[in-house]
């Protein structure tokens, strides 16, 4: 079953060896584990539904009892972690409704309008900015989950297409897909969970971006209900013909419609696939690497540039202490030592050329002083690609906090910035008198920059108000670093509410004024998922 | 000196031989030229301008002579062409701006704003849909060109990026990366002339998109001027924080605002680049290469595949009987006889990935019967690139009018809508008493489908009224069957006037609705190139 108050399943654990703690309490200070908030505890926290008694839309499912919408209220962002851990709920959808299709979902857009309802979209539930938080407010609340929008509607194997409801998760949208022979190649970290309306909304990328494109390049068209009415956008190969209206939903994060149909791109199942490691002396000769083969388009589908503070913490975490020590000495010899830098990188695709791909690509990080070891490490990544996640409940468990935060820049600013967001996050957390562990990889490359993806782990006080405030502390500091050094606040996130504050910075005040306007063209009463993305226009 | 009424610079000439001539008799009957009106009598048709003594705004030069009114009032879509050659040329701007600043854009806005004057931005005058054609009306017109904004500004080799003013012509953009090893790759045909600008605010395609991206992927940012004020777009690499202001910008068809710089996506100089021909016994072998191709992503620059009609057109057209003869001789041994397709591929980029990419292709070819013929056609259509449009001209001198229609359909509709384009066009003008010689290529290629290229060749009637007759008929019969066969209107011409009543049948009431939204959002006034892209609102 689903944690309640964390990630993934109950039944999947990620254990920290005693190595992996004695390398965060000799960097950080020992955890002091606490207990949490028990399920029953947290659903005693919330207010009665102000839905309960009404007249709920007749024909579609409203679930108002306090379990669902405790599971419907929070996603995955560490203050949505913190209200659970800790029982601190605080406000919660009234209801959950769960369509069964996009008239359905009319229905229950048309009901919200009549009765002055929020509505609030939820995919997976898998947010780490909040977008699925509910605010507070006199205004009822109802969530309203995709989960069973989830069928397979139509795959055309001669154009590469294929139509999903968009409730449909990673899993099982791969899964239909591969029982005709295809993939669409989407892999975000929430891949277990997140849906193909949520990527869509929040313009999520996926691993292996570099050879499927962003869900910019693989939504194709699809149906979207708005307070307004059916915007339904045809999929075509290219168009010339004015404004693209996929572009007005990318991004969107709920609050002009709910995607309830989607056309997606898909490619034929690869015939061959591998994932590779390549150490780097330094970070300087990791990154020009990374950046030539990001440059020259070299046909990979995976680059991951690991800083020497990740590429300590993922050996240390990994267990296998005597593997690891004999990688180690065998690194050392061939000039790999400390302030060395582990660069994965991947092929997938028709057998000759992706091999080819992978040949050009280890030749290009030879002449960048690159030593290849092999697929092991690579295979290992792509084994816990989408495991790396539960690292959070077990440190957790041992009294650590883990967030992320990840930024885009041109590649003249990234080093500078990654130094910075780090640098920031230690300056915040000391001035609470605590230690940060913070470590970054570039996640997706493009010719023009990079992503910049940093952790942090730092240690819980046991209190929701200190938690929180550290919190703020370190959020706030990276956040300005990556204003102050020319990022975008997110590259894959999205903005939710965490993001909000700082969307100004990069959209300027014509483009927050545009971006208000789209969203109350589609959403003149302001229904759907208040306060997120773009602050409510005073 | 560029042509006042027509394509080009008036040196250039595209001879037409006699056999090209009898190619076209035999198959429509023999042109009847006529005296195109003089480019006197065309201005002295000029009603004055409403402008001339006016208070202009200051400090930025605005010419109201009739001349340069003529000269920026119609840009290259065939009613246009008859309007100048039968001298109707009906509105004309009543002025004709010269900013040479962003700064000056915002004067000349503002003073509009002001004095209740409609505003055309002007790139290249290239337009094929009526883009930069006034529209009668009470509201004086002022025409802006951007011809003296075409600095770059900013060249970064590190991230890639070039920012230039956004009145750079193609040939001046790409003289200008030239001298610091790079190339943007952007090839419309109307390369020769259509600026930065234009290609942002109409979505345009290069030749070389396959390698390159249309704009929409090389605009990474930039500013645009608009009623509400100026809309500053940062360039990042990719970013999920929220909707993309850039996408507002595309396809905006000068509407919201007028694009005044822009950041492009920049790439070395290729150090190969080599265009091979093929040719395929039928259509059907030839389509199937092609999609296999695009769909294997085969890392080419270009694909680009004739049907029969158009692969013996370009012969016929070709001169050189005798070397045209050989190769007939040489490809019907070969099994390429009546019905021959040629398919053109090229491959652009470091040496060996690019060497290697052709290979591939041409032992997919071959796996599809194709038939190699090696480079010298392809060079020949290298060289002839951007003077293809000059046979225009050339037609014209001889009585026949030319016209291309476009769209981008998935795998499964091409074939069937590209004989609906030719059946079409052949109804429309048989209940004129007349033929049209049609012929069609595959211009942009696509894992998803291919944008249709068609061209239709038919007589002049030697007056006004009876040609736009023709060419309405024409033009109305391909559009319909366009969009009868779930094409889109544009794959690369835009929208423009002619395009605009089919954009609902692919945008729908809600779509059409968002778009008047935008714009009003940016142009509350409506003054910025009224009734282009989407209709005015009721």
């Amino acid at each position: 079953m689903r944690r309640w108050n964390g990630w993934g399943d109950e039944s999947v654990a990620y254990p920290l060896h005693e190595s992996a703690l004695a390398f965060l309490a000799a960097r950080i200070g020992a955890g002091t584990p606490f207990a949490d908030a028990s399920f029953d505890a947290a659903c005693a926290t919330l207010v009665p539904s102000r839905l309960s008694s009404a007249a709920l839309p007749g024909g579609v499912h409203v679930a108002t009892d306090a379990p669902t919408r405790l599971r419907h209220a929070l996603g995955q962002s560490l203050p949505d972690w913190l209200r659970l851990r800790h029982g601190c709920i605080g406000p919660a959808p009234d209801g959950v409704a769960f369509p069964e299709s996009g008239e359905d979902v009319r229905t229950l857009l048309d009901w919200a309008s009549r009765h002055g309802v929020s509505v609030i979209p939820y995919g997976g539930g898998t947010s780490v900015a909040g977008h699925i938080t509910a605010q507070a407010g006199p205004q009822p609340v109802l969530t309203v989950s995709t989960a069973r929008l989830c069928r397979l509607l139509n795959l055309d194997a001669v154009a590469q297409l294929a139509t999903f409801e968009a409730g449909v998760s990673g899993p099982d949208l791969e899964a239909q897909l591969r029982a005709h022979g295809h993939v669409l190649g989407h892999y975000p970290q929430s891949f277990e969970y997140s849906t193909l309306g949520g990527w869509i909304a929040t313009r999520s990328s996926g691993q292996q971006s570099l050879r499927y494109g962003r869900i910019e390049a693989l939504f194709a068209g699809g149906v979207v209900e708005t307070p307004r009415g059916t915007l339904d956008i045809p999929a075509f190969p290219a168009s010339s013909a004015g404004l693209d209206l996929r572009e007005l939903v990318l991004g969107s994060e709920g609050r002009l419609g709910i995607v309830t149909q989607a056309t997606v791109r898909i490619a034929p199942t690869p015939a061959y696939e591998a994932f590779h490691a390549v150490f780097f002396p330094d970070w300087d000769s990791g990154i020009a690497a990374a950046r030539a083969l990001a440059q020259t388009r070299a046909g990979l589908s995976l680059l991951r540039l690991s800083n020497a503070a990740e590429t300590v913490t993922m050996l240390a975490l990994a267990g296998h202490r005597r593997l690891v020590g004999l990688l180690d000495r065998w690194l050392r010899l061939r000039g790999c030592g400390e302030g060395r830098c582990m660069l994965l990188l991947g092929a997938s695709g028709a057998d000759g050329p992706a091999r080819a791909a992978l040949r050009t690509a280890l030749m290009v990080c030879r002449q960048h002083r690159g030593v290849h070891v092999g697929r092991k490490l690579g295979e290992k990544w792509r084994q816990g690609r989408f495991r790396n996640v539960y690292l959070r409940n077990a440190a957790w468990q041992h009294g650590y906090a883990i967030d992320t935060v990840e930024t885009a820049l041109d590649w003249p600013r990234v080093t500078a910035a990654m130094a910075a967001l780090e640098t920031a996050a230690a300056a915040a957390l000391g001035a609470h008198a605590e230690a940060v562990h913070a470590y970054t990889h570039l996640s997706h490359l493009y010719p023009q920059g990079a992503s910049v993806y940093s952790t942090f782990v730092w240690r819980l006080a046991a209190d929701f108000d200190t938690d929180m405030a550290r919190w703020r502390a370190l959020k706030g500091a990276v956040s300005a670093a990556i204003v102050a050094h020319g990022g975008t606040i997110s590259h894959q996130h999205g903005v939710g509410i965490d993001h909000a504050p700082y969307l100004a910075a990069e959209k300027g005040e014509q483009g927050i004024a545009a971006i208000r306007a789209v969203l109350r063209h589609f959403d003149p009463d302001g229904l759907l998922n208040p306060g997120k993305m773009v602050g409510d226009a005073p």
